[in-house]
């Protein structure tokens, strides 16, 4: 049986962003005492907040990584444009800013008006979802530079969002997190758009070059349910915030999974989460696990496992917290505690005989 | 002769962007009298900047597109950084924002530590020089959705820039272009990073596959020669804009040169330029044409040709914006005046025989 690859050296993929970050840290000197002046956090480090004449700001940038091939093998351009908003727009929010405007970039081989027409209008959709303007934008024509799946257009898709932190609130960087606080899960319905490397490698091994046109569950093929859109989670959020709901800290489940995006919120205060109440893998989830012979503590890390955000509130705040998020669209539960070990442990679905724990140190 | 391919079809290049601006500018509804609303321009159209609690900032994004494929030929990294800078902070102080912050985004197909760190070493100093912080960055790994020359990392490189508008000024929108104002050039020592389709393609027809080590002049080869990092114009520029030279308008002369750059600005009030006094193309830009029999109205679409930016000043403000671009360490000359008709009038160097003539309107 071929090895699977999931294409990315998460160890070299760390050290590359080490290098980029202290590179990017050294500039930061530039713009002291001025507009776009980067400010410190609460830990008298360096964030990624500016200080516009009084206007605190963040910026953030992804992409949509391989998802795109899903797209492409179904032909199907409409929905890519919500994996892009929900990637900037909810990595904004987790620092309790609010989303304002997008920009985005696309690399096409050459160029196919039709599925530009398709990803612009999804986007237009997703930004609707998301309340925000898209206020730039590019596309460049790469040429061989850019490749992809079949024999049309191919393209890289990514994003860069503006958020802005309103008067009353302030950012939410972790440094609040106390043991007792409660966190709340809120549902993916999807990948969103990470860990597609591993993904596509399982499938392809699994069920062939096709494998997109096997049927998965419901009637749906697994083309159909790896290519799910992301919820755009940002307004609900907001909403949460702007309600006085005491939100100490937010992950967004993206690359790394829990383990490593729910300990870099724990981190700072050495605190730990145990888990026994988060949504279960959806059954697609679970079986591309287990096509792929994937141990728990792998799929975890690897993908979000039908949690796309957790939120760390007051014990007080959680029932309002949760009864927000459904009134605003979004499946929410209480999934468990902060604790006071250094330890994110999880309770595997659907058996609850197995508890996972990821070290919050090396996350 | 194998024919010569751009790479690029214009035509569908300039539908494919309508159809996207159309799209995202049904999205400028979304946060109207809210943070992040897009802002009117002084012709009742949207423009792409935005209020955020009274801060006016713009947002603008952009690649290197193919001039990556150099320092793949060239194995060296370091000067990208100057290319992708300039391309997005002097799109901003185009419009007279004062560039603050930059996000990056790096796409690989696998990554090479020590080519990220060769890039962000020099996204760094082309920080230093553009007097920005870069707050913002992201390294995707996309396996073989990314191709390039040669067997190390390839990438795609882009990066999206904040900019802020100082109370003391307004943004620069070509609405008070009037005849008899100034046009002052300023210099480009090289291509930037616009028209390289075209000129692989006529190096690859000229000199083999291995063209980039061909000699060029006066010592350098072609590849060190189209390798030639961007000039950052922003900050001078700015500083021309604080002393209160009354600017009108500013082309950053990018993809479609001077004929689609400035007939942007001068399109807003039916305006021409007759332009007799030019930076004339540089010698190895002459030869490039020369190579690819590349007539001087298409060279002129196609690239810079040695005049990266175009400022439109009152006449008497003209010796003073030289004065202190030269101060400020650019070379810049008087180019000429803004005419009554809509047309753009090169006078082609170095015969000045011959006079271009270009329509503002179809520009």
């Amino acid at each position: 049986m071929p090895e699977l690859r999931s294409g990315v050296d998460i160890e070299k993929n760390s050290r590359c962003s080490a290098i980029a970050h202290d590179w990017a840290r050294r500039t930061f000197a530039n713009r002291q005492g001025i507009a776009g002046a980067p400010l410190m956090n609460t830990t008298g480090s360096f964030s990624n907040y500016m200080d516009y004449d009084g206007a605190i700001i963040a910026m953030t940038s992804d992409g949509i990584g391989s998802k795109i091939e899903l797209a492409e093998r179904l032909g199907c351009y409409t929905t890519l444009g919500f994996d892009l908003m929900a990637m900037v727009t909810d990595d904004l929010v987790a620092n309790g800013f609010e989303p304002g405007n997008v920009s985005n970039i696309l690399d096409v081989d050459t160029l196919d008006a039709a599925i530009v027409d398709d990803l612009m209008r999804g986007l237009f959709e997703a930004a609707a979802a998301a309340v925000v303007a898209v206020t730039g934008g590019e596309i460049a024509e790469l040429g061989d530079r850019v490749r992809g799946w079949g024999p049309r257009m191919h393209f890289n898709w990514c994003a860069t969002a503006i958020g802005f932190m309103p008067r009353t609130r302030q950012p939410i960087e972790g440094g609040l997190v106390r043991p007792g606080q409660h966190l709340v899960a809120i549902e993916s319905p999807g990948f969103r758009s990470n860990g597609f490397s591993l993904l596509r490698s399982i499938m392809a091994r699994s069920f062939g070059p096709q494998w997109h046109e096997v049927a998965c569950d419901g009637g749906r093929t697994w083309g159909e349910a790896l290519l799910t859109p992301s919820l755009i989670y940002a307004p609900a959020v907001c909403k949460v915030l702007d309600a006085g709901c005491r939100v100490t800290g937010i992950a967004h489940i993206t690359g790394g999974g829990i383990p490593d995006k729910l300990g870099r919120v724990l981190r700072r205060t050495g605190c730990g989460a145990r888990l026994p109440d988060l949504f279960e893998p959806l059954p697609f989830m679970y079986a591309a696990a287990r096509l792929g012979e994937i141990p728990p503590e792998t799929a975890y890390r690897q993908w979000n496992q039908g949690n796309g955000m957790l939120m760390l509130v007051e014990a007080d705040d959680a029932a309002a917290c949760i009864a927000l998020l459904g009134a605003n669209g979004l499946r929410a539960r209480d999934a468990g505690l902060v604790t006071d070990d250094a330890l994110i442990t999880i309770t595997a679905q659907p058996d609850r005989r197995e508890n996972l724990a990821f070290a919050v140190g090396q996350a």
